[in-house]
């Protein structure tokens, strides 16, 4: 039985982006000191703590002594490089551990991980050629859709396949990197849930949300989603089905897509971030304890939120030059927003989101 | 008209303890940069804030330096000493203003204010001395309470006198120092309104909560409070009043104690403080823009939230070894702790506070 961390301990962050940045300001708000490790200058999250490192993660020197002085280490981003974490590992409790970076950096890992858990996904081949890619393609048919073992984010390394001419080109117009071919999903709704489990093993969720797209950019997550119950419940059953058989300590998000019809829909798994999530911003607003508390908590060995929301809430991302309109979203009384302190406006930046709520139905 | 504060902007703020830490992490989830000032080494806030200065209030040269450097200031406590803010007030828009500063640092000028604004005050005097006290307990009777016109806090600075035999000897057991006499009040709540004031002028209030005092340092503080509505409307009119006659930008704490019964109940100003306060904690969890948030708006000059609560609230403030009790708290799944990240726990010291919401009434 490990004891919960004291209040006043510290809380080692990877990444400095906004979601490294909310992290901080949770753990500060719940008594313990944030230190936040970023290789980029001017990274957000350095503005929200008195404690930060500006080094390279693969500079080991730097990132034991920042293991050392912290009584736990998480991180933001899905994208860390996994050998310098394995070189501090003896060092700190390391929450999400390795094992789920390793599955979420790396979309064959995942898929035969979800597979394994039984939860429901679409068929899937790994393609390490264009003639794999052509047999995959015959087994699977058209169209479908190939995408990069690693490093896919917001619709970047992956294409659609619809025609038999796409698929001799494809591989390679991808960089000729190892990938995936997923079966196309007719899904008329894409939907997630905001899942935590703890040191004990105890795991709450947040209702499954709605997730609007725009260019493959999250725009707005909805709660309620308006389907019905008994899907809602399916959800959070495979959620805390994937972070059990992680072993996974922290707050997960789960991405699924919603097929069939709106009276008999059915779930597929889409894909997981190990991390705090764009879709649980909402939380901010809408419940009593968010997504980022509820992560310090778990990987701090406190007791969980319960993931109830008091109200419903439409999070709407600020994207590029949707920043513009800050002042409009600042003058609604039913909206909060959230800027995140980043200098420059460049199309397609995440700038901030704003939460806007009406009664709980 | 007044342009407001575009985000990136630098928030200045004089003060390092708790308060100081909260408004710094709603500026920041705002997308200000804040900036804490602060003689006291290992301030809560200083962990809060990439940037931050550790100087006494009465180095000009350095708070000069950090007036230059922000593009406004405000404070956390009233207390600060006016002087320095006076050599700097030409370098940055300071807010709320000296003069508000200067009303609330001295009973006495704030109770004349009081009267001026024509809101319901118990009867004072002015007492200079032992002869002034005993002309004036002749004049308003026993029992009565002797205040020291500045640096009162938590029932310091203050003597209630009940018999005869406890005029000749009070003011000088308060130091000798200049003094406020009061009638003596036969309140049976005590409460507070959590009021704004935009640089525009408009005004918000969060609905009048029910504070209970410990050893006269608040214990909890209860929203809805219990009081019927016309008083709830009067609380607001008073507040709103004090504000406006004071040209006063930011959020201002207006303690009231509530005398008559509880069928026909009526409010007296207590006293004012100007800044964010204790018994508006609860909005943090309770309404969309808490008073941290609101504060930084209105001395932003971004419109205000509207003060709507979503939920009712009780706030317990952790005090001394209260603290011990911090993990119960956080297990409970309808309440958020708030801790304060001070390293040492005292008797009577503020540690933190939880808030315990319910379904709204």
């Amino acid at each position: 039985m490990k004891a919960p961390l004291s209040p006043g301990s510290r809380i080692g962050i990877l990444g400095g982006g906004q979601l490294g940045a909310m992290l901080a300001g949770a753990a500060s708000e719940m008594g313990f000191q944030p230190h936040i490790y970023a290789p980029e200058n001017n990274s957000p999250a350095f503005q929200r703590t008195e404690l930060s490192t500006c080094k390279p993660y693969e500079d080991l020197e730097a990132l034991a002594r920042f293991a050392e002085s912290v009584d736990v280490l998480s991180y933001e981003f899905e994208n860390v490089p996994i050998e310098p974490l394995q070189h501090i590992e003896k060092l700190v409790p390391i929450r999400p551990g390795i094992s789920a970076l390793k599955t979420a950096q790396d979309r064959l890992i995942e898929k035969r991980f979800l597979q394994n858990v039984g939860v429901p996904l679409a068929q899937f081949r790994a393609v390490s050629s264009s003639d794999d890619l052509a047999a995959a393609v015959h087994e699977l048919g058209l169209p479908c859709v190939l995408k990069t073992r690693r490093f896919g984010y917001d619709g970047k390394g992956q294409v659609i396949l619809r025609s038999a001419s796409d698929v001799p080109t494809a591989f390679e117009a991808l960089g000729g990197k190892p990938c995936v071919l997923e079966a196309f999903v007719p899904f008329f709704a894409e939907t997630s849930v905001i899942a935590a489990r703890g040191l004990d093993g105890q795991v709450a969720s947040y209702e499954m949300a709605l997730n609007h797209h725009e260019n493959h950019i999250l725009k707005t997550t909805t709660l309620p989603s308006g389907l019905p119950p008994k899907i809602l419940a399916e959800a959070t059953f495979a959620a805390e089905a994937i972070l059990s058989q992680l072993d996974y300590v922290g707050v997960m998000g789960i991405e699924f897509f919603v097929s069939g019809t709106s009276e008999q829909p059915s779930l597929l798994v889409n894909e997981i971030a190990p991390r705090v999530h764009n879709s649980g911003h909402w939380t901010q607003d809408g419940a009593v304890i968010d997504q980022f508390e509820q992560h310090i908590r778990a990987i701090a060995g406190w007791p969980l939120g319960d993931g109830t929301h008091h109200s419903n809430v439409v999070m709407t991302n600020l994207i590029g030059e949707d920043m513009n309109a800050w002042l409009g979203f600042v003058a609604d009384p039913s909206s909060r927003v959230h800027l995140y302190g980043k200098g420059e406006t460049r199309p397609g930046r995440k700038m901030g989101h704003v939460n806007t709520l009406s009664a709980k139905t």
